[in-house]
């Protein structure tokens, strides 16, 4: 029997889920929609059917140890999902509350990005490490803290909410009432109203020109400086400016031995890592500089939140 | 007898000792100049001399269970004071090594704002917090942040370096070459650079402007807002600001219970502590609106330096 942890990952539009092992080798993997369920009781019920289904072909071979979840909004306290913008259920679920109800089975639940941290603890490339920081870059921007060796989550469970620090007086609004926020510049959507905002500064032109609002995604951004586009690159620039000065003061709170980039935005590989460097080291303080790597994370990308929420399983020592 | 830590502050010009029980209390209390001693070696001989003075009234009454020292650019994890910029001993002091070989005690290094940290943690305020930071402000500002129950080292143990992240662009020369650090707007050095700023800006009348800028302290400051200077206030509202914003950053970082204020600058209380809550509040993220206490240390102040450093030998498990 093969010890194993069932991962789940709550997103705004699909929910994924997958059986993992302690190496993180995810035995089998699935989804279902998140929207379509109005009703968080409707939604338990597919989730568990869900996971009856992908469980079901290997029923001898597994010894299930526990579940972690990965939610927008999640109180790692309280086990509750609380007040979540994204998700059609309002106020406070008790999603913990009832997975054990059904299961039986040690749950445990945390925001995306500390399950992404988690993941790179247990999984990933900061095996080795005590002092590190995982940043998701997606719709908005995440980042999940290790110090010590443990995952820092604040008195209130709330630590690491980078995505809403200010970076600019006086700047976008952000989607939670402030102005300026980091993630209103790195983000997918962040890079979007910036390259909104530097077809209004320039002349030059550029295919992005041809694009409107509401298709525009940083996709295409990435492609238009592949080829060279130099609206594209000097978006990168400046996100990775944004995103190099918010990690200069992150490292100035916890020293961190490396600085992993997680997500849709980081496979633009050194076209955001290269400007974050740069303007990262600029911002440092001497006993820090060239000291704190920025790299890719070493989980796969096609189920690295569900390696995420299952590592949550074996970092509380199951 | 009585279970005693020996509590070393050294400090540019002065460095206090004392003589402290598990409960706080400072049995017995004495400083030497460390500018006088130009070399390491004699300063270490004088040092060695007072502690064995003040010690030797006590010496049938006590079991002295280790030494901590508190320092200004002290390595942890080396046990180093490393480049001091404010000490007369250059390059790499390895005096947790040389108290080791005098005393054979455990003896433990830190820089003094982690120190004050520890303090507030074993004697102070925060006994019961395990998710809080302590700032420093003094000459300069200093911080140390606990999280889950531990200080926050970091990978270098150069963790909690808040006086150099930047708050202004473009802002003022800050002592470690960057430009527009926090501390060089939030400190008593800040503060004078801060009311000679509003001289020029204002027209204002004030008694200070007969004050030229090596004379001009935070004290002075202080004294003046309290008579209801409007240039002094508008100094504190300022330096509040700065402080208050850098907070909201720390606050979405670690997530902490309280934050407390240690040192000169924080005896001016609500002059100071008002306006930095103000803007803190105004600058944080809705879910941490109204959870974060800013409070005045609760470790005496004639010995609070001494109390800090003598508390790393209890945190130590001593």
């Amino acid at each position: 029997m093969k010890e194993v942890a069932i991962g789940i990952d709550i997103g705004g539009t699909y929910s994924k889920l997958g059986i993992v092992d302690r190496d993180g080798n995810c035995l089998t993997e699935s989804s279902i929609s998140t929207r379509d369920h109005k009703e968080f009781d409707n939604f338990l019920e597919s989730i568990f059917k869900e996971i009856e289904h992908i469980k079901s072909p290997l029923k001898d071979l597994i010894d299930v140890k526990g579940i972690g979840i990965g939610a927008p909004n999640a109180n790692y306290f309280s086990g509750n999902i609380e007040d979540a913008p994204n998700l059609n259920w309002k106020g406070v679920v008790p999603i913990v509350k009832k997975f054990k109800k059904h299961y039986n089975l040690p749950t445990y639940l945390t925001n995306d990005a500390n399950a992404a941290a988690i993941g790179e603890k247990i999984y990933g490339a900061a095996k080795d490490f005590d002092d590190f920081i995982v940043i998701t870059l997606g719709t908005g921007l995440g980042s999940g803290f290790y110090a010590n060796g443990s995952l820092i989550y604040g008195f209130n469970g709330f630590a690491g909410e980078l995505g809403h620090i200010i970076v600019e007086r006086k700047g976008r609004m952000g989607t939670a009432g402030l102005r300026g926020t980091l993630e209103s510049y790195v983000s997918a959507t962040g890079m979007k109203r910036t390259i909104f905002q530097l077809m209004a500064d320039s002349l030059e032109e550029s295919p992005l020109r041809e694009i409107p609002y509401i298709h525009m995604t940083s996709k295409k951004i990435y492609e238009a400086a592949m080829k060279g586009d130099k609206l594209a690159l000097e978006a990168f620039e400046l996100t990775g400016r944004y995103l190099g000065e918010a990690l200069a003061i992150a490292v100035s709170h916890t020293n961190p031995k490396a600085i992993f980039l997680f997500g849709g935005l980081a496979k633009a590989g050194d076209l955001i890592i290269n400007p974050t460097r740069k303007y990262m080291e600029k911002n440092l303080l001497e006993i820090y500089k060239n000291k704190v790597d920025i790299l890719l994370s070493g989980l796969s990308d096609t189920n690295a939140a569900v390696l995420g929420s299952s590592a949550l399983v074996w970092s509380e020592g199951n």
